[in-house]
Formats: structure tokens, C-alpha cells, sequence
């Protein structure tokens, strides 16, 4: 059949529970909508390791890689703190990423009129923000060789990591930032610690020679990472597209998300063919089970898939405006909470949304 | 004689400008309070390099290793950009923190309360806000070595570096927190990437080890970077001391700076014996020569060492009252500028706190 094949990995922590919201909506658009999905669901992270002693079986990547595209929820949680790091919960979506070659990840921040209010900064200092960051996602620190614990002949200990990129892992999510760039504002800032990092000096060689060969067209700006961080709480606004490591990806990217004012932003896991939408919030382990989760971040990774993988444009337009309908009605869950607002349970916002559709 | 004997190395860009008002406090100070000092002047990074072709002589080296205590304004600027790296105005911050061991880097974020207006956070954000980042200074990716670019055997070209922490360079700097927290509320937050790098799992490790053996009455929390950097925008008020890696440290006091209304927050960088004093916000090439940069975190950075390297709390104090006042009278330079408030140059602000003193 030309069903879309999309294979669900709830995970962790509220994982199961926003991704149960994202199945109602997937439901009502197989009823009333052109195309249809073939639904699957698997294991990651610690429930994994629960039933099968591995974050990440071979058969549930399998199933990652045939499918058409994968919605991912979240994995971790105290419980799991002492395993091993092969088998921690996060080794789940870290081999995921690696074996699917999902080397760029965009994260949009992007400010919602409605929830202006909800966010920790001034609203004159984030209304209207649309930024997106590209984060490398398959290299750097968090895969580099060699790494591990050793003791020197003086008997000290340490510990150590290599961060490391090579000239094509440079070239390929840069060009997805270039890319991006084209569709958006056209501008593009490359984030590295040039100035202390080999790695870093590297990184900005490569981007700067693939600007003046291909995208001359684009504006470039280089700027150090903690720079960036400031610059992300000074004036969000100046960046469009920001493209940098895994490691600074990871930290810039949480920090974007903060000035939505919403816990969770979208986040869409790419490259070659394949695609992985996750929403960025984690799993959340003190409120798991209380209803209490916010859907929303989970419902907008589903509306990338359907844009970037699906090609459904429309389908995502209805479901981002049902989205905005029921936030400019005052419905909110804990997390983005504000006088005058209504409360709403987890189910309660799929409820809504659902009404909106 | 028992003079204070302070280096002064005012590098480049803004830090001449600022260190200018600096010393006219202390010429202030040597004339009307119980104590004076031995001031002599150096060269660093990039007019260090014009004049000797390294950003750092060993002359001066000496001489910051033969002070009481360093004063450093700030290095780097475009020009020097192409530089070949050992020979980058960097390197001589980076020369000095090493050889001098300054290992310890206690980074404050403190609100005061004539600056809350001018904070990108809401009042209620920030207002109160005192907490303390300890940044490791001398270790990890900042000097780890195997660094370099290498062609691989199939001519792919890439760039890499080590993070690298030992048991006794997490304890010493760990230490640190512990007895500041200890003199504070009491409280802790070791922060790294445990889940993905092996120095995290092995600085978490050792950092419980410590706190088990000799810090219990410490309340200690562990946190990963990139829900740090998410933290420290949300709900910044939850932390009291921090303490993290050089890299972490690096952008995490940046993004915690940015949180305080003003660019610029003083930097006290310890250990064994000696200490280096510096204002965080860099050499800002954009605002050179015009008589337009903030003197008073230059201005806060001499009072940590009057305070922490001189015992002279009192005087600290009274400087430190000195730009309340002025703060509160509505003077601001233009980093910090607002409606209604005064706008002040550098000279002027000088000008006002010695009329405040
Ligand atoms: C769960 C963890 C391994 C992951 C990461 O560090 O990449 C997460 O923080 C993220 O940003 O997706
Ligand atoms: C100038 C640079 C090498 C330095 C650093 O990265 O440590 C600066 O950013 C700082 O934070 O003091």
C-alpha cells in the first residue's frame, strides 16, 4: 500500500503520554484526511533495557530504518543512573542517530503570540523570534575515539572524551544550514570555539571554504560559542539560521528553547533519507504519570514529519492553526501556566485540539 | 617596603579604557585609605604580540608570577583573527592561567538593584539573584592534548581535541565550591555531560566521592549542561554555587552574565596562591576608542581583589557602595542605558564613582 509507515518509540517518562496524544491526532487524519499511516510502536531507552537489557534492540532499528519516519518521544530517569553507560537509557537514541546517519538536527525556536507572556524574557525581547538552530548530530564529542577512564603509571586517574570533526561532516550539515538559510532570512551563523579549539579553528576553515565556493549568496557570521550563549538571552532576535557541534548544539539549543516559553520545542533528527522527530523536553521523570505533561512540543514534531517527510503540508498548516486555536483560547498545562489562563490535564489539550481539528 | 605589588596587563580593545578608571580608584585609595600599592603595567595578547611577536613575553609571565595579584582587562580583536594560534592574543590568557595555576575561576552573577530594569529577564526573574559559577580553569578541551588537524590515510582532513579531567584537578576546583557554599546557602551544583562523555561520568563520580567524604552538610546536586543552560534562563534563582569544566564554565558563566543587566560581570582567578582579576566582557573591538565601555565591572574586579587577595574588605565595601550610589543616581553607559536614566561615558562614569568615593 502507499500507507506512510511511521514507527512510534514512546520511550521514557512522559514519553507513552504525549506520544498517546500524537496517536489520537494521527487517528483523526487517517479518518479525514487523504493519505493514512501504518502505525508500529517499539522500545527505547530504559523500558528497553527493562525487557531486553539493551537501550536499543537490533530488531527496533531495524524497524527505525525501514520505516518511513520515526516519531521518538524521550528516554532517561533516575531509575536507570547507575547502568552502565552502554546500556543507559540514552544510548537509545544515540545509537539511533549514529546507525540512521541522522547528522543534522534543526531545532526551530519559534514564539507563539500566545504564550509571549509565558516565556522568562521581556516580551519586546522575544515576540515574534524565529531562529533555527542546525545541530551536527552524529560526530563531534559525543562519539569521537579514543574515550574512557585510565590510570596514569603515577597512579592518577581520569577520565576523557575526543571531540573531533572531519572536513565532509563539516561540509554536510553546513550545507543544511546554507540550505535553510536560502528559505528563511538568508543569514547564517557558524558557532565554534576557534579561538581554543583545534577542532573549533577547523570548523570555521571548512564552513568559511564552503560559503566563498557555494553560498556566497548567504550572509555568514562567525561567532564563539559563549558568545552565542550570551547573545542568545541579550538579542535572540539577530540570529536566523545558527549552525554548530553536537556538544554546543546541545546547550545552545535548550537554551533557545527556553525563551518560547515553552518547555519543549520541536526537533527534527535528519539526514540522507531517513528522519527522526522528537520533542525536545526529555522525559521528565518528576511529573510522569500525573497527566501533568505538555502534548504540544510532541504534536508540532509530528506536523515536521508530515512537512519534511510527507510532503503534507496542508495537513501540518491545519494542525499547527488547531494548535494556536486552542493556546489563544487560554487553555495551558503546568509547564506554561500564567494568571487568567485555564488548566488543562495532558489529555485535556488533545482533547482541545482535537475539538479545534 | 609592604606595598601591594599589582600587575596591571590591560591587553587590548576596551581594556586600556577601562582599566584607566580602574587605577584612578586606586591612585584614590593609595592617597586616602591605610594601604598602597606597587603598580607596574605589562603587555598581553594582541599589542603584546605587535610589539614582541608573542602574546605573552616570559618577562611578563614573571612579573604576574611576582605580584601580589594580576589586574587583566581583556584580549582579541578581527585583526589579529588570522593569526596562527600559539601566537593568538588568547594564548596569553590562556599562558597566564596555566602557569600561574589559576585553576579556580569564580565567576559571580549578582543583581543589583538599580539594574533589574535593564535585564532582558522579567523582575521577578531575576530580581535577588546571587549565584556562583566555579569554573575549572586550568584543564580539560582548553590544554588537553592529543589537539591538532590530521589527513587521514584515505585523505579525509580533520580537526580534534581532548577533554581531559584527573581525579585531583575535579577535586581541588570541587573544593572550592564546597567552601564557598559553606560561606553562602549552602548548596551545590556539579554540572556536566555524564550521560554522553566519560570525563562527565567520571567527574559526577568523583565529585560524590568528595562530597561523601568531606562536604555532607553541603547539599549536592548533580545536573547536565544543556538542562543548565535551560535552568539558568527559566528559573535562575534556584542555584547557589555552580561548578563545572573550563568548557561548560566557559559558556555557562557567559549565558549567566547576560542574566545580570549588564555585559560585564568580575572574574576572580585563584588557586594555590596567586590570583588574577578580570571583567568578563571582552575586548569588544565594536565599541574601541570611543570613550563608550562599562568601567565598572573592571571596577567590581578590583574590589574581589581587595577583598579576596588583600583582606580589605573595607575598602571593597566602600567602592562597592560607591557604584550603588551612582547606579542608583541613574547613570548608565550604553550597554546598560535605559529611558529616563542618564547616559554617561567611560570617563564619566569614573568621574561619578570617585565623586560618590
Ligand atoms: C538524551 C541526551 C543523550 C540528548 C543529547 O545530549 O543529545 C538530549 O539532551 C538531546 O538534546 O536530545
Ligand atoms: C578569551 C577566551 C580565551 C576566554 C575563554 O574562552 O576562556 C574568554 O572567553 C573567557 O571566558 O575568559
Amino acid at each position: 500500500s502507499s500507507n506512510k509507515r511511521v514507527l512510534i518509540l514512546a520511550g521514557d517518562g512522559i514519553g507513552p503520554e504525549v506520544m498517546g496524544q500524537v496517536e489520537r491526532v494521527m487517528e483523526w487524519l487517517s479518518a479525514r484526511r487523504s493519505f493514512s499511516f501504518d502505525v508500529q510502536s517499539g522500545l527505547v531507552g530504559g523500558v528497553s533495557y527493562e525487557a531486553h537489557g539493551t537501550p536499543l534492540t537490533d530488531e527496533t532499528l531495524a524497524d527505525a530504518v525501514a520505516a518511513d519516519a520515526v516519531l521518538f518521544g524521550a528516554v532517561g530517569g533516575p531509575q536507570w543512573d547507575s547502568v552502565a553507560r552502554e546500556a543507559r537509557p540514552e544510548m537509545g537514541i544515540l545509537r539511533l542517530r549514529k546507525e540512521m546517519d541522522l547528522y543534522a538536527n534543526l531545532r526551530p525556536a519559534l514564539v507563539f503570540d500566545p504564550l509571549v507572556e509565558a516565556s522568562t524574557l521581556k516580551d519586546e525581547v522575544v515576540r515574534g523570534l524565529d531562529l533555527m538552530i542546525v545541530r551536527e548530530l552524529t560526530g563531534g564529542i559525543y562519539f569521537g575515539e579514543p574515550r574512557g577512564v585510565e590510570t596514569l603509571p603515577d597512579g592518577t586517574r581520569r577520565g576523557f572524551d575526543t571531540e573531533v570533526y572531519s572536513a565532509p561532516e563539516i561540509e554536510r550539515v553546513s550545507r543544511v544550514a546554507f540550505e535553510l538559510a536560502r528559505r528563511r532570512d538568508n543569514r547564517v551563523h557558524s558557532v565554534e570555539k576557534a579561538n581554543v579549539m583545534e577542532s573549533g579553528k577547523f570548523w570555521r576553515d571548512e564552513v568559511t571554504a564552503l560559503h566563498a565556493a557555494d553560498y556566497t549568496d548567504v550572509a555568514l557570521e562567525h561567532m564563539y560559542a559563549d558568545n552565542c550563549a550570551m547573545q542568545l538571552v541579550r538579542r535572540p532576535k539577530q540570529f536566523d539560521v545558527i549552525v554548530t557541534s553536537n556538544l554546543f548544539g546541545d546547550l545552545l539549543s535548550d537554551c533557545a528553547a527556553m525563551l518560547t516559553g515553552s518547555l519543549g520545542i520541536p526537533s527534527d533528527e535528519g539526514g540522507n533519507r531517513k528522519a527522526l522527530y522528537e520533542p525536545v523536553h526529555g522525559s521528565a521523570p518528576d511529573i510522569v504519570g500525573q497527566n501533568l505533561a505538555n502534548p504540544l512540543a510532541a504534536l508540532l514534531s509530528f506536523t515536521m514529519m508530515l512537512r519534511y517527510s510527507f510532503g503534507a503540508a496542508d495537513d501540518a498548516d491545519l494542525i499547527e492553526a488547531a494548535v494556536q486555536d486552542v493556546l489563544a483560547g487560554g487553555l495551558r498545562t503546568a509547564d506554561i501556566m500564567q494568571d487568567g489562563m485555564t488548566a488543562a490535564s495532558t489529555d485535556a489539550m488533545g482533547d482541545a485540539v482535537l475539538g479545534a481539528l
